[in-house]
This record gives C-alpha cells, structure tokens and sequence, in this order.
C-alpha cells in the first residue's frame, strides 16, 4: 500500500467537514505557568465516539467502492476504533461487524452494538483476534479496516493536526500518543505541510516503548509487555509496515512516561481543565507536563488529547488515590 | 440597592471582556435525542475557578472607588464565590479577606489562600458567617462583596446567558440552577432584552424549593432543610431582596430535581460529554433531561453548566453507584 501525503489529509479533511466534530482547542493558565510555554490541547476526547478514531474510520468506509460498501466491514478492536467504524458504517448504510475479545467492558460492547454492529467475541487467551477478522472477512467478502495500518485511516487521523494548526498557528511542538502509529503518522503529514519547523514528539507508555526504540535503532522493534500498560489504547505490539516509515520520516524525537504520570495527568484535566481523559488520551500531555522533553521559553506546544473514553472505576482509583493529588 | 437592568449586564460584558473566559457552548446528540430538542449547555464549567461566580465577583470589585479598593473587600462563602473574589482582587491589586467555614474543604481553603486571600476560619455550629464578616469589615473599613444580593454581582452573572444567546440566537426556553438567585437574576435580564419570548425556568434541590415556593405565592419563603443537598452551591437559606423581585419580574417557572438526578446527570456528563459538572451544576441540565418541563419539539433549549468544581471524592461515589450507569 502506498503512503499517504497531505494531499490524502487534506481530502480527508473535505470528507470529515461536517461529518466529524471540528473539536475545541483548549488553554490552561496552570498549564502555561507549569511549562512557560503557550500550550494548546485538541481536544479529540470531545469527537464523536469520544475519540479521534473515528476520523479515520470514517475517511475509509466512506472510499468504499459500492460492491464493497453493499458486502460490508469488519474490524477487529476492544476500544474506540471499534465504535468509530460501527458509528460510521451506520452513517453510511454499511453493515459492519466488529471482533471483540470476550473480556471487552460490557459498556463498550453494547456501545458498539447500539450503533448497529455485528459483534463477535473471542477468547483473548486462545484465539488471535487477526485471524479471526481475516477468516470471516474471507467467508463473507468483508472489507477489513485495520485500526492504523491503513492509508486512509492514517490521513483520516491527520486531520486532527491539521485543525489544530489552523486553528493556533504554527507550532514549535507537536506531541502525539503512540499505540500503532495511525494518529502521530497523520498528525506528523499535517504538521511537515503546515508549521514544518514543528517538532513531532511521540509519547509511549513506559511498558509499550517499541516506537522509541524502532525510531532509534531504524529498525522495526515490539514491546512483548504492552499489554500491561492502564493506556488501552497503546498496548499495540509495534508500529505497522506504513506507520514505521512515515515515523521514520516525519517526527523527531520519542519519549515514554510511566503509569504514574498518566494517572497524575488524567487528575491534571480533572481538576484544573475540568474534562475526562482516558490514560492513552493523557499521554502526549504527560510528557509535558512533567517534563519529558526541555522546551525553549514562550514555545508554542500542541497536545492532541486522544480519547475520553475512561472507565468509571478506573477513573474513580484515579480520583481516590491520594498520591495522586496536584 | 437599585435594580439591575441589562445596561448593567451589557457594561459588565464590557469590563469583562479579555478578563473572563467567553465559556464555550456544547452541543449533544444524545442530549438532543433525549429530549426531542436543540440544547445548548453553556459551560461555565470551564470559567476561571470554575465555575460562573468570577463573573459576578470580578464586576462588582472592578467598579470600587480608589479608596474602597486600596481598603479592600471581605466574602464570606465556602465554595465558588470564596475564589472568585479572592482572584477578582489579586487581579485588580485589592486585599481580600474571606470568612470560610473550619470545616471547609482543605483543597478549597488552599484555592482560595492561594490567590492571595487573607482566610478567616470560623464555626459553623457556634457562629454566623454574615456577623463574622460585618464585624470585621466595620473593623477594617472593608467593602463586603455578597456572594448574590448586589447589582453588580447580578450584573456580572447576566453576561453568561448574554454570551449564550448571541452565540446560539434566540431561545424558546433557558434553564438556570437558583440558590440565592444572583446567576438567575442576571440570565433572566438578559434572556428578557436578547430573546424576549424565551422562557426563564429556574431549577431547585427538591431539598432547597425555597424559590420556587416564593415565585408562586408571591412572598418569600425559606428553605430550611437546604443544607442537607448535594448541591452545595444551592444551600441558601433564601432569595435576596433584589434577586426575589427581579426572580418575579422576568422568570416564567421554578421546578426541582432530587439529588439522585444530579448524580445521574453528573454520570451523564462524564460518559457522554466528557466533563465534569459539580452538582450545583447539573441542577439545570438534570430538569432538561428527566423532563421535567413539558418542552415543545425542536425547541431550542439553553442551559447554564453553572460551575465545575466537583470533590473528587464525591465524584468518585457518582462514578461507583452501580444505580447511576445510563
């Protein structure tokens, strides 16, 4: 598959343009005393389905021929890109069914079959989830949409930076959460076009660090412990055969946060900026707010907040753990 | 005291202008779906301190003489309006001394002190508040900032239902939480000048209808059992003598809520919207969305998201009641 350019964000763009929320831009005061820079934060936690997915998934359902629309997608996710391709398959009159691990929240299970979904679940610990969208996928002339490693779905995501720069200007900093690599691939697209002396930082959970070390060694690395990381939506193995390449080639520098900082950051929103944001959503402004990356005085940095999707209990150990207050 | 008019509100606007935030207006599908109509919650959640109270605090301590200023003002309140002064002054270079409840929330005590507020710690079983303040200001020549019976309070508060309507047109209906009536007071003026056939609809705790029983019979009454709601916001004994009058003159209804429908509603801005509401807060969208009004189709609601400053704690036990899940 090739690689997509900013001319695919910037059509993305067209196809999103009243379809997919234009989501706030948001300042903290707090924020900008903390880091002495001019912080912006796209707040993608307020897009539909509560997270930037379903930009992407949006942008390739809706570049579906119409055999392929009238047979229908298939996915494979426990989270929000899940939601995303059920939601926009509902707006498009696509059928979609959605492979989820039996162990899935039972929230996000019905939320995904209350826009219409087909649900099949999956033993985690038996079956390979892959296998199985690739298996139904071939009995029933499904068209798979993988949750980055997808050119549409990538410049779909782009169009998040794209917002975000038009909307503040040129940046000195981007910084971006990292699982697969869809949103910091886009992003990146948009920002080399639109402020290209930005700085594009992924952000990784300190046990999923494979696009750290993939950026550095320029070679594909994985990180076996992901999954035990409380950001869901980075327990990724490793980046994809698109995603790695256009790391490689649009973003400058990587950084991990641990857990610790995630749940002092979702504590952060709470309590100053007022706004629910799921672990992975809180990693790009881990980084900044603890002070992962030395920025130069009055810079201008970009947070894209990914998600909002938190779980009540889990949110709640956030709220009630006493170390974690600011 | 004199009756604000929307002159005032509209001069307050002005002063606050570059000095307050110009809040945003959310939308939701799910709201609109709920209720068969257009709702816009204005979110004064996202105000300085957090909730709509620096509006009101910042445009009375804006129009004190010189000399009044270089003596500075006194507030007497545990909660939102505390801050808001305290903030007001450290803004515009006056001394602020707050008279605030022992047992006050620590987090808010330090809020407060951490805006330069001289803090005066007093016994809410064995003394009252209002003689503490009276006693200190005539000591100290200060200017008492009430935290809803003054015009320019009113005034102040007004802006955020003037903001509302010139961002979203005219309304058929705006609901607005009441405890001492200064933010209702002020929304109704403006409502009334902006989009004169919309209906003012002032919301209660069930625990504190003082209100709406002083609208309907014309005489005010109290609400003794007030301090036992959740909405802390709203745990005043009574309307004022400039709120009542102005409450009668430009309000159309008063309804209540139960405190389990402000937790429903906080649970429903968590999961829904993606931010957090204090329950003082909800007290408006709780009685757009457990239809408590009969609303006409396609009506175009506002609503006031009065204030985002919910314990963590409490918010906590909102997230856990298995009874609140949407």
């Amino acid at each position: 598959m090739r690689l997509p350019t900013f001319h695919d964000v910037e059509a993305a763009a067209a196809r999103l343009t009243g379809v997919a929320n234009r989501t706030p831009v948001f300042t903290s005061r707090t924020a900008d005393a903390l880091t002495g820079a001019q912080v912006f934060f796209k707040c993608e936690n307020f897009q539909r389905v509560g997270a930037f997915k379903f930009r992407g998934a949006y942008n390739a359902l809706s570049q579906l021929s119409a055999p392929q629309r009238q047979r229908g997608v298939i996915a494979y996710s426990s989270g929000n890109h899940a939601q995303a391709v059920a939601l926009a398959g509902q707006m498009l009159g696509i059928s979609t069914t959605i492979v989820m691990p039996k162990d899935a929240p039972s929230i996000k299970i019905e939320a995904t079959r209350g826009y219409g979904a087909d649900i099949v679940l999956y033993d985690r610990a038996n079956e390979a989830r892959e296998l199985i969208a690739q298996r139904i996928a071939a009995e029933r002339e499904l068209e798979i949409i993988p949750p980055f490693n997808h050119p549409d779905v990538i410049a779909g995501q782009g169009t998040a930076a794209k917002e975000l720069i038009e909307e503040v200007g040129e940046l000195n900093y981007l910084f971006v959460c990292v699982g697969g690599g869809g949103l910091i691939s886009g992003c990146a697209i948009a920002a080399n076009a639109l402020s290209p002396h930005c700085k594009v930082i992924g952000v990784e959970p300190e046990l999923g660090d494979d696009a750290m070390r993939s950026f550095h060694s320029k070679t594909l690395q994985t990180a076996p412990r992901a999954n035990e990381t409380i950001a869901d939506g980075a327990r990724t193995l490793s980046l994809g055969t698109l995603t790695f390449p256009l790391v490689l080639k649009y973003c400058h520098d990587f950084v991990t946060v641990s857990d610790a900082a995630l749940m002092r950051t979702m504590r952060f929103f709470f309590e100053r900026m007022k706004i629910i944001v799921e672990p992975t959503g809180a990693l790009a402004a881990a980084a900044v707010l603890e002070r992962k990356v030395a920025i130069a005085e009055h810079a201008k940095i970009g947070i894209i907040v990914s998600g909002g999707n938190a779980e009540p209990e889990f949110f709640s150990r956030v709220l009630l753990d006493r170390s974690m207050s600011t």
